[in-house]
């Protein structure tokens, strides 16, 4: 039985559909005799492309097939400008949807195209790992990077719907998969202590990609951010909790020499540094953090100690930090926790304290 | 004493300050502090750059100046890209300001720029032709380009505020100056059949550009369109009465060989096209049709006669309307009138009465 979480948007409240087989099962009625063009990560359409376009065409849509190279490199304007550009060769007009199918990359470039082509298009996303599940493919963050830092274009657009099938996980890589648990932590940190203690339980379950644990996990993931994005969703006030652990990890993604690590490793090491940074200044008690951190590991992912093994000069992590959007007046402010599950935004922080838990803490 | 027009938006109503000298005398306090960055039209900014620059510092702002190539080449993505790398390049964060100086493809460029620069910034338009103060920069419809078609992407993006400033036309040339009529036509025609009695009592001191004439006429053409698009901001229903005239003129913008009009003078010929097509489709009385083409001629604007000077052959004109943003299921939708000032929207014409009245009509 799938789950069904609403992101309430008065009339761009939209449904996300989680579990095995929602792809087969969702009501698509909705595109009969609809254009759709399905932009598709090239590695996820060649396992699951066919499939996906066959099973949207069953629903009346007639559907136009396109794919972007897998990885970050895609995620760019001309990559987006060259796509709108195939929407318009195809005549794609006003009533057609764009759907995204693969990772956070895809969904976010495709939810961009969606977002600007005729000045916005309707736009469906099925997520195909398990981060653009529980994170981006939710909530209607679109966007692409720019040499000076992730996600620095982009357009608040939501989806008409998300179609969370948990059977694509089953061709995810093993270190990609595990990287998804970063963000899920995340939500635990920011959210529901007592979330941490059921990850902390069921880890084994997940990690074996056990369907009924990871449905529970990816439904509560998703309400606790459709809760977040319906409260705030251009991020006024509350909706910057979930960038919980990104200030670091987007730098960490820009600065050459550290973009070895896929997203939610980078979320992973910037969540421990936030623990840490919260510590320090908000008097988080250590061994919360230390839990959390302990889980993180749990899920095979890494920490600051891991960036030690490589490159790790403090100074070129810090400026890439003023690039960060919320940054203000040259002074990156930071989400912190006071204990797992309470927040506090726009927390200034000292350039002492900044860099002394980045050499110190591990 | 200059007029002041409101786009009533809710939260996001924003004034529209018209007259001479407004630059000076508008009040810009809410810049103290902030960043700016200015986006010029290269052949405006070697004119009044500086003066409006200092303007803007004068109110306390930091400004960041750049230009653009004056002309329709550089209302495109790549452009908007590097213009989103400037600003990251200059840490312009999410409390900056873009302002565009120029006049449509500034003010649509910059938008767009404005619209996706960290999801959206804030936007200042200070519009430097007629067309664009009575028309582009006023709604929030931004955008660029696609090789196959104008303003195929972009975004709705409202300014904060609109300077149109009278001064600024001193320096425009005539034949850019004059264009702008047709839109202003345009108005009459859709929404006040005694607005084209006006304009016709008052052509040649609006042809010598005398202040209080020119004043009366944007402002009543804001106030046409502020109401427009406060009733309808992102084009559902009632605003595509805007696009009156709109459909040709963009095919005749695309068409290779057709692309020596300025959009003014295309709208001109759209218009009359138009028009035309109402007589045809819904009886509009064909000699309120010949005033307006008379008005259009008293601006020195060019009619559907002047093209047959250059290329015309239908063939091309009719595929490129396909591409327009109103067609549905390949069929374009027109905005037709069936008295002076009583419009109606979506109307099919068929194949047959479309090329005819491009053939016969003048």
């Amino acid at each position: 039985m799938a789950d069904l979480v609403k992101v309430a948007l008065g009339d761009r409240t939209y449904p996300i559909n989680i579990g095995s087989g929602v792809l087969r099962s969702a009501d698509l009625a909705f595109l009969a005799g609809a254009d759709v063009f399905m932009i598709a990560d090239a590695a996820v359409d060649a396992l699951h492309g066919g499939a996906v376009a066959a099973r949207l065409a069953s629903a009346g849509a007639r559907v136009e097939r396109t794919t972007v190279p897998s990885g970050e490199g895609s995620k760019v304007m001309s990559c987006a400008a060259g796509l709108c550009e195939k929407a318009a060769a195809c005549n794609l007009d006003r009533k057609a949807f764009v759907v995204a199918l693969g990772g956070g990359m895809t969904g976010d470039l495709a939810g961009f195209v969606a977002a600007i082509y005729l000045r916005g298009v309707r736009f469906i996303q099925v997520p195909t790992t398990l981060l653009a599940m529980v994170d981006s493919a939710v909530g209607g963050k679109t966007g692409v990077n720019l040499p000076q830092g992730k996600n620095l274009v982009g357009s608040f657009h939501q989806p008409v719907a998300v179609l969370a099938d948990l059977d694509l996980l089953d061709t995810l890589p093993e270190r990609e998969y595990l990287s998804g648990f970063a963000e899920v932590v995340k939500y635990g940190v920011i959210c529901d202590a007592g979330f941490i203690d059921s990850l902390a339980r069921d880890a084994a379950a997940l990690r074996r990609r056990d369907k009924a644990a990871l449905q529970t996990v990816v439904a509560r993931c998703c309400a606790f951010k459709a809760e977040v994005v319906g409260a705030d969703e251009r991020e006024q006030g509350r909706r910057a909790i979930l960038n919980f652990g990104h200030t670091l990890a987007h730098a960490l993604e820009n600065v050459e020499g550290y973009g070895c690590w896929l997203h939610g490793e980078a979320v992973a090491i910037g969540v421990g540094y936030a623990l840490d940074l919260s510590v320090r200044r908000l008097g988080l008690p250590a061994e919360a953090a230390a839990r959390v951190k302990e889980l993180l590991r749990s899920f095979g992912l890494p920490g600051r100690g891991d960036v030690e093994a490589k490159k790790a000069a403090w100074a070129p992590l810090r400026r890439a930090m003023n690039t960060d959007k919320k940054t203000a007046g040259r002074k990156p402010r930071f989400v912190l926790v006071e204990a797992l599950g309470r927040v506090r935004t726009g927390c200034e922080v000292s350039e002492d304290l900044l860099q002394e838990v980045w050499d110190v803490c591990r």
